[in-house]
């Protein structure tokens, strides 16, 4: 302790990235800079959060693994439940709060801290019971407590605002809060940049070890496991980002595979393709990656066509990014590059704008072409206001039509799914199904689709390629054969 | 699907259990039984169960792995979130409500299935949708719905009960079902032992694979993640019964270590004592193992001695174990053992019994010896009317104080730790210090402690060991050796 608390940090042992807390910090700084900003922010104003609750599963006493709330943690990096922050906008200086422990905690919880400790390991100016948070509050006479209310545009959920007996004391604004630290938390400063660097490096590992791993004769489920083993055995990621995905053959037309409701169940053939979406998450910054391989390590040439049509389409995208390109332009451009591989293909027939007049793209890429990512996967700030959704076939589904900016992290996965929902009105619609080759198509029905994601970081002239597994075919059968000529590992 | 519902199982491949439907059926079917012996329970009556909902992480739209509620799969073995289940007092015969799925579902979460496709997958009689249910129950005419609502007396929660738009048109009785469907849960069938002899197989395999993988050098986490990896890919379980508790050292004298404000980070070191309790689940039925260990393979004359001191105490239980038999009794004979070998090995002097009438057992072993284990780890039915906790130290951790019948489930967990909280004060109090070998306790001070925890059934004359790893020091050394030897497994 007596180290002091400028190198703070998060770290899980060497193997694992350290994260100073002075992130945290930055993010407050960056934060209460745009308040300051803010003509409507009064001077004496303190940003209120308050974090996670701990959480049963159903009415047992079995506690679910707490994982802090994105905006708390954002902001305050704290990772036990039952905490608020204040942050004093003029100064940046946080405070937070924690539970008061009963005596019995240090029986069956652990170690009950003092304040101090939280101060310490958080680099945080002060720290109070929660129980004292009216009068401390009260005491540094805030001319107005900044909480936060808003709509998440993906869920279409409002988070919970900050609540306390004795809050109705003071002049609380709600409004102004949440567009300011959304937009914070749009553009990722350096620190936050290496972090998803990290997420990613162990992720694409991870992606690397399922590929070399995988025999036809498997069930979806020992990959996802072995993914989640590997992120958190060698990275420290206790939680995934988003449910795994791990779909063989026709599973991979649907889109959010992996639920409880299709839960990765499937029996792995011989000669299937594989889509598997999976990504860890290390301290609350997560990651997103799609590989998409065959089960047995070969590609067929039709597997080929279309993964080098979405592979091509990813890499378009990829070139053409930069700060100030539109979103929805990028969306576009991937699709036209698909098309028109199919139609190099076969697949497809005729002119690609006219295919692109019928949205034609959407129906073997029903998706948007990516999305934010950093605290949540889905990551927030995709429509502030004043911008709006284009409500057009599979661009609909954007989850932001913003133009680039330095700073943003974003997925890019494009896509090619056979879906039977899809494609058979496709085929019905006669403004469409003239440019679809029936038979050709029908060789693909029932064997899912490709998608392709990386995650990239926009610079300030192009963007940075965080993920790093391998992409080309001839990569990927690369690495799947080494993985065939290893002994493969006990179970 | 032409098969007929007789043969329906949950299934995930043939290495892992499959599971009957039959066995619920047979749930409703005891159910039922004991409702039509109930008096206050009217001829024409039906049960109505809510399943869980699907749950975001906060506001975000990252949707958190369902797990159904545990009386709902108990009744039922439904998979889906968003269900109800109605069964007929009268015949036992069960009616399954799913959601209507809307037509996006198809491209983004799967197959829509039609209510014939659960009827045969769940070998329920009907189905229907949610939003019929208020229409399809009114034409069944009960007399009487039997809703859920009563307190966990583990969590002192409150159960969810049934509503949807309309229920206020029926009789709605929420008193009835609590007490007579906990007490169903409370004697397991053969078929439900069955399935809990499996998840304690596969964790017991995982607990194995866990000491003879574990070094000092790593961190506890790496282990828990092997735990989970070894019980997803070869059992087939995706959760785990409860948040892994891997505690090394002194962690172990924290008894509910490994939740989000102690995670499993320590770095563990030679020469120190391990106490792992892990368990996984399958199909929604726990399991609960502990084992203790040193993390180099070898015990201390000091590690022994504590270590056999527990193991006595646990298998003194096990022999006593008998319908008829006090669970409190137990507790106490577990105390009893525990302080006379602590006595033998020094630690502590003077008469045992003189111990017990000041408590002096649970200053040691703080936590109750054991409890109902099934579909919640903590099982219901602890103390249903009529039973009361016993107000003395220790003995009122025990989370029930029934007398043992055939066909219940339980934890056998005695422990022995070196905790501070208890420890200084029990030197304080005369009347405890004077038993107690202070120089000798010094040597054990900050060592943690062990807990040796397996899972019985009760049988018609005694009880069957469901769990199955190392137990003795010998068996334990030598299984550690075993791993040693054996090439350790690039991660
Ligand atoms: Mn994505
Ligand atoms: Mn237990």
């Amino acid at each position: 302790m007596a180290t002091g608390r400028a190198e703070a940090a998060f770290c899980l042992g060497q193997q694992c990235l350290s994260v100073p807390m002075a992130m945290f910090a930055d993010n407050r700084r960056r934060l209460c800079e745009r308040l300051r900003r803010n003509d409507k922010v009064l001077d004496g104003s303190y940003v209120l959060l308050q974090g996670g609750d701990s959480q049963n599963q159903y009415c047992s006493d079995k506690e679910l693994i707490f994982r802090q709330e994105s905006y708390f943690h954002w902001l305050f990096g704290v990772l036990e439940p039952g905490c608020f922050g204040a942050v004093e906008v003029a100064t940046g200086k946080a405070s937070l709060f924690v539970p008061k422990l009963p005596a019995e905690y240090a029986v069956w919880m652990g170690k009950i801290h003092p304040p101090e400790h939280f101060r310490d390991k958080y680099a945080i100016d002060d720290v109070y019971f929660t129980c004292d948070i009216a009068q401390v509050l009260a005491d540094k006479k805030p001319s107005m407590l900044l909480t936060l209310r808003g709509v998440n545009t993906d869920s279409g959920s409002t988070c919970r605002e900050a609540a306390f007996d004795g809050i109705s004391e003071f002049n609380i604004n709600n409004k102004l809060l949440h567009p300011e630290i959304m937009e914070c938390r749009v553009i990722k400063s350096p620190m936050e940049i290496e972090v998803l660097r990290y997420t990613n490096r162990i992720s694409s590992e991870a992606h690397k070890e399922v590929m070399k791993a995988i025999r036809p004769g498997m069930h979806e489920f020992e990959l996802e496991s072995l993914f989640q083993h590997y992120c958190y055995s060698n990275g420290g990621m206790r939680h995934v980002a988003y449910t795994c995905i791990c779909a063989s053959s026709n599973n991979a037309a649907t889109l959010h595979y992996g639920h409880a409701g299709a839960p990765n169940d499937r029996l792995i053939n011989d000669g299937e393709m594989c889509l598997f979406d999976m990504g860890g998450e290390y301290y609350c910054y997560t990651s997103d990656i799609t590989c998409s391989f065959p089960a047995n390590g070969k590609f067929t040439a039709d597997q080929r066509m279309i993964y080098e049509a979405v592979l091509r389409s990813n890499r378009a995208v990829m070139a053409a990014c930069r700060p100030g390109v539109s979103w929805p332009e990028m969306h576009r451009l991937s699709e036209r590059v698909l098309l028109q591989d199919l139609r190099d293909g076969g697949l497809l027939q005729g002119d690609v704008d006219d295919m692109m007049k019928v949205y034609l793209g959407a129906v073997f890429m029903p998706h948007g072409l990516g999305h934010f990512m950093g605290c949540d996967v889905h990551d927030v700030g995709g429509f502030p206001e004043g911008t709006e959704r284009i409500d057009e076939p599979g661009i609909r589904s954007l989850r932001t039509t913003r133009a680039l900016e330095e700073g943003m992290v974003l997925t890019i996965e494009p896509g090619c799914y056979f879906i039977p929902a899809l494609l058979e009105p496709a085929l019905r619609n006669p403004e469409q199904a003239r440019f679809i080759n029936a038979e050709a198509i029908q060789r693909f029905q029932g064997t899912g689709g490709v998608r392709i994601e990386d995650d990239i970081a926009i610079t300030a002239d192009g963007c940075e390629l965080l993920t790093c597994v391998p992409r080309t075919v001839e990569e990927i059968e690369a690495l799947m054969a080494e993985g065939r000529r290893e002994p493969q590992a006990s179970k």
